[in-house]
């Protein structure tokens, strides 16, 4: 095999293709990437089994062929190649030469033909999303998966379509994030799991271009990103998601517009007294229009007090300050909502687009 | 004690005195900033036995007093204060209560009695450089001092006056570092050990202004760096310096003069094929006008030609690449010569003021 193509394109096709490559696997051939080049196509494929990637870019292409490279070195190599061209050349010993410039670069290759194919994917409809709003909807749902493979369901997140509606949840036990969004057409209602590593890769291959628009194939087992040039396939997790409709309600005895921000800092600031370990719950006293947050721990102590505008009863409630950090990072808006109804239920910041639920803490005066 | 001082200041002064608080002891008022207030000053002191410092700034003083804080939640609640104003308090319980606009921080102190006072060094004669040549002389140094414990004199640099010349070294059995920078006046002889550690802390301490000065006072034991409203103290290391004129010549077969970047990137390319622990050398194979670096591990090899300016022998002759990449990176000249007498012996890179010394590394081809 033989091709030449760009620096420019070589590290960015790594660069999305590292992304399905396992940092610790007993398989050795899912540490490389496949490389094939044909006609003026090459092609780079990875797959960790549940997700593969497969990217192509424009070459060269002199002598056509197939070869599996160790990823980490190769695209530390690419990296680092001092000139815009490169040579790319492997022989029948699966030995590979790279070439740029004046340096040289010769690494041991192996043979593609252990290498997983990417399951073949029956695509018929195809949903179609912005990559902005699709990056979008990720980073602002999957800090609320679970970390914890004991429920496999809460790793993933529920991406559901009805209608011209896309929503998609994520919940770990404590807390749930929703995002809603409104696809340009309609379609038939899909329901499916996908697990939350995938969409985090995802959003990290994508640019997040307003312009540039994501296909997403629906499958029964599993579930299509293609972008272009790019197409990521991974496998959905199996079982019934949770009824979340069920666990939202819009019944609320107190209800608090708060200036984004002031809150975000004063809670950054009361993590200060919570050691890793410790549930510290930061205390929101609600009284008149003003709102007041006090944490105590064997640290040390703080208060602070912030100007609110509250409909609704007094209330006092404890709340794990890290779980509303998250949630309010997640949030573009300055003002945010929080519906409450009393210190042992469920407190939702929420708009027309967003609902963030925070189980309260117990604590003692 | 009670007083009022600006956030800025205060941030300042903590990230300069947290230099010397040691992260990990057993003495817990070693972690700890003594606080003082009297007249409208401030001061702030810290102490790990081996480095003190003392800096000072200004403050409103309503009740003066001396109280100690632990050192990384101080510094992390002054990082956080919301507003410019701060006010500090503390009761005699050792109580200690910061706010700043609606906040209120309350943490416990502790009594000043037990916090190791700074030594007492007797200033007499003091030597005045530019912030900004100490900070130099000591970052293109001190990646040559030695990590291990096992000999302490090479994890301290030797900082030498003669006349109106002041050079500082350092070494660890595989290299050497010197610089040599001309004072503006003239000096008594000085020849001291001074410790890495307080010299790295030193960097990070010094703003590295051209127009600031730095007076530094030598002592028996000790050496004192002063810069507005700060003074750092710490102890010397015991015992005799190397003679490290001794060690260097000016002898040489061959004289390569080369594009320092060139170098720099080609080495850089070549630790690739480096893992922690094995000792590949990059061997240099010099010919003529053409310099070729080259690579073999079994990751994979590499090899890349630069030009040259030759005079003398053709060589060739093994190195650690990173011992090279150091002594590179702590040149900002354009070009650099190597001066290289055999392979068994060390390659000079020097200049009017500096002199870096690698030693070869035997090679079997």
């Amino acid at each position: 095999m033989k091709f030449i193509a760009s620096k420019t394109d070589l590290q960015s096709a790594v660069g999305i293709a590292i992304r399905a490559v396992p940092s610790h696997t007993t398989m050795t051939i899912l540490q490389c990437i496949l490389i094939e080049a044909s006609g003026t196509n090459i092609r780079f494929t990875t797959n960790d089994m549940e997700m593969g990637i497969r990217t192509n870019f424009y070459g060269t292409v002199e002598r056509p062929g197939t070869i599996a490279v160790e990823a980490k070195m190769f695209s530390e190599i690419v990296r680092k190649l001092p000139e815009e061209i490169v040579t790319f050349e492997s022989d029948e010993n699966y030995n590979v030469l790279i070439r740029s410039g004046k340096s040289r670069f010769e690494i041991a290759g192996r043979s593609g033909e252990d290498f997983s194919e990417l399951p073949n994917v029956e695509r018929d409809e195809c949903v179609t999303i912005s990559e902005y709003t699709l990056k979008n909807l990720i980073l602002q749902t999957i800090f609320s998966i679970s970390t914890s493979e004991n429920n496999k369901i809460m790793t993933g997140e529920l991406f559901e379509i009805k209608g011209d509606l896309l929503r998609v949840v994520a919940l770990d036990g404590h807390r749930i994030a929703i995002r809603k969004v409104a696809l340009r057409d309609s379609y038939e209602p899909k329901r499916v799991i996908v697990p939350g590593k995938t969409l985090q890769e995802i959003s990290r291959i994508l640019p997040g271009e307003v312009e540039e628009m994501v296909n997403i194939f629906f499958a029964k087992n599993h579930i299509v990103f293609e972008i272009p040039g790019t197409r990521i396939v991974s496998r959905l997790i199996d079982g019934e998601y949770f009824n979340v409709d069920q666990m939202i309600s819009t019944d609320y005895e107190t209800k608090l517009t708060v200036k984004k921000n002031l809150l975000l800092s004063c809670l950054d600031r009361a993590i200060l007294f919570v050691r890793e370990g410790d549930k510290k719950p930061i205390i929101f006293d609600i009284e008149d229009q003003e709102l007041r947050l006090s944490i105590e721990s064997p640290l040390g102590s703080m208060n602070e007090e912030i100007d609110t505008l509250k409909e609704g009863r007094d209330l006092a409630i404890g709340f794990n300050p890290k779980f509303l950090i998250d949630a309010l990072k997640a949030i573009d808006e300055e003002d945010v909502t929080l519906y409450l109804v009393n210190p042992k239920a469920p407190c939702f910041i929420r708009d027309e687009s967003y609902t963030y639920l925070v189980l309260p803490v117990n604590f003692i005066r």
